[in-house]
């Protein structure tokens, strides 16, 4: 089995609303200076080793995980 | 400035529903095989760089990024 994390954010050309209340909520909380705050989902999951093993991550990810319309993703294999 | 990745992820003894419906749904579009999988936040952002930037990261995360009763965190810093 091969251990596979997944980022999915949106496109740095979509609005992120739930970054934005983030970086609205930070300096009240005392932290100066954070910007370009953006949020996306993190997966983890475990799934057969193989040669096929980044093709099987890239589908997977496009058709399921991330919609490729408003998201993009980066995956990385932990074997 | 440095860019930081926060990943928020649900503790491993608190259901992840999220991941249980991706793992239910993976085998119908032919993943087979596929277990583990957990769903968290992912989290990029800018802040001013310093000393105490590792301080600064965790006492965010935990005060307003992660909820530290039922998530835990980690990050990386890409200076």
């Amino acid at each position: 089995m091969a251990r596979v994390s997944i980022d999915v954010m949106l496109k740095d050309e979509i609005l992120d609303p739930q970054g934005q209340a983030i970086e609205r909520a930070l300096p009240e909380l005392g932290f100066a200076g954070v910007a370009d705050v953006r949020v996306g989902k993190h997966i983890e999951l475990e799934l057969p080793d193989g040669d096929d093993l980044e093709e099987r991550v890239e589908a997977m990810a496009s058709d399921l995980l991330a919609n490729p319309v408003i998201e993009s993703y980066t995956y990385q294999v932990h074997r």
